[in-house]
């Protein structure tokens, strides 16, 4: 999967072979077992996203001032970040897949599972160490790791609520995913030598990108199938965190849609599939995407704003594909 | 139970009433329910041993040089570390109690408690960055963080073993416990300004402290009881987790306790109150408690080779206290 991504990108796609081999490196355990389920993760063909845009936005900047060294650790860094986040998704949702391949919780267990999420912050946090030091970006790591777990949580507070608002659904998402898009982003700009300009524009592209693509996963939710999708279809409304395309929907014919809400924990699957044919019905899919693609274009308004470059093709390219894909 | 223990202490436990203020105000969160569980967790009268250890070895060195702000927040950063680590182990351990009030995991469940574990990483991360940059501490942090999280792997990889042997309890004990123990005493002399031989001795005394202190704590299992003790006692004996007491009563007669340990997970709390008398009998506490003991006086040893003050009789006064809890 990822090499068919990035099939265009050859500079960026060796750039995260290498941030994908550096981070196999840095999970060498004396537990080799857990060594096996991080590395099983690891290889099992995630895009390296967060990876990929702060490459891309690195590139805009100073080449000469540039260390290969740092820059890959902070790459390998993004993507431990958002590992460690997704083992410890995955014990909360009792998620069985992910990308593809089991997850750490259902295969050992989730006891294995904190731990292991755990261990991956520790790796994080030696390299952020090691890289940033005196350049406030310590502190700017801490914040955004912070906001990403509040999003967790605050989404965790309005699960079987079926008075959310869409302002609720954004303000979480806000947290748990365009927060760590924002900075890599970010770090891309000011760690590639990039002017104070394309720095604040960096972290904006990449607010809206993030919000674009946890909308668009969140459509996934309703209109993939399993085996394009690598994980289970419906996980989230079964586990009543009702993303976007539900919401709107139900904006349209409340009536409709809370009998099944009013279930709470007791919907069954097959309930849950209806709810899914409503919410098509209702075009809560089309009304979502509408919404995903508003702030897709905010975010290529901006990257059309960067000084002119290869890599600002690029970033156009990368930006429009991920709005476009289906798995 | 902190107001007792520190009777002696005058000036520390207003440093540790500051320390517990201080903590308070870190933890401010828009989710107020898991605010109110970390308030109810910090309040709880937890003894603060590590910002305790820190303090005393920070007033060994040089008290004009030292900035009372960045001592607060590294005696706090420590506290929030081990915080951190006890949520994510109650998940583990599926324990009820934590300091004599409910865990946040038996409160609020398991999801809540890995997010707000993680939550505390994050705070935790943010004082270590804020007040250690250019140190070399930020390392130190995060491989003292890695141990500790590698020590209770190794224990859970450990359990329901009955071949478990002396040395694999220590060397888990060496991470699970008496790491941070050695990082807030080096932490003390190094950020107090002290000698390079003293920042040496004060490693090797909290060392050697965590693991009699864990050996204690472990002793205290077997022969506490649980309104003393505050949390449920044979917890770990059920769970698996072969400790010290028993693995020196095993050592006197195998063929007495392999019959219970073969027994595993489906060991009833009857059986595990008898293999408790049999630890007993067969002197598994009495060896412990020597074990511990030797370690208790190879800290004291080193303590005694700390230049002349106030501090070190202090020192030597609450190391002494420590292996004479009951509680």
């Amino acid at each position: 999967m990822m090499i068919d991504f990035y099939e265009h990108f050859p500079q960026l796609k060796v750039e995260l072979e290498e941030t994908r081999s550096f981070i196999l490196t840095q999970v060498t355990l004396r537990n080799k077992e857990i060594e096996l389920a991080l590395n099983d993760m690891i290889l099992s063909g995630g895009k390296l996203l967060r990876p990929a845009f702060f490459y891309l936005f690195s590139s805009l900047g100073n080449k000469e001032k540039q260390e290969a060294d740092q820059l890959l650790k902070i790459a390998a860094s993004l993507e431990l970040l958002h590992m460690a986040t997704l083992i410890h998704d995955d014990i909360i949702d009792d998620s069985p897949l992910r990308r593809g391949t089991a997850s750490v919780q259902s295969q050992y267990g989730k006891d294995i599972a904190v731990y292991t999420g755990d261990l991956l912050f520790t790796v994080y946090f030696d390299l952020i160490a090691e890289t940033m030091e005196n350049s406030g970006f310590l502190h700017k790591n801490a914040r955004a790791m912070k906001r990403l777990l509040l999003g967790e949580l605050d989404q965790m507070k309005l699960r079987y609520n079926p008075n959310n608002t869409v302002k609720e659904y954004l303000c979480s998402v806000d947290g748990k995913t365009a927060e760590l898009f924002a900075l890599s982003c970010l770090e891309g700009a000011y760690f590639g030598f990039s002017s104070e300009q394309t720095q604040q524009l960096a972290e904006r592209i990449g607010r809206n990108i993030g919000i674009a693509f946890q909308i668009n996963d969140d459509i996934l939710d309703y209109t993939s199938n399993s085996s394009a999708l690598k994980k289970p279809v419906l996980e989230d409304l079964c586990q009543g965190i009702y993303t976007l395309p539900l919401l709107l929907a139900m904006e349209q014919a409340p009536e409709i849609f809370l009998p099944f809400m009013n279930k709470k924990q007791t919907i069954t699957i097959q309930e849950s599939a209806v709810v899914a044919e409503l919410v098509k019905e209702y075009h809560g899919v089309e009304a979502a995407f509408h919404i995903a693609t508003n702030y897709t274009n905010k975010a290529l308004q901006d990257i059309r704003q960067l000084p002119e470059s290869v890599e600002k093709q690029q970033l156009l390219h990368l930006t429009r594909n991920l709005l476009n894909r289906n798995n």
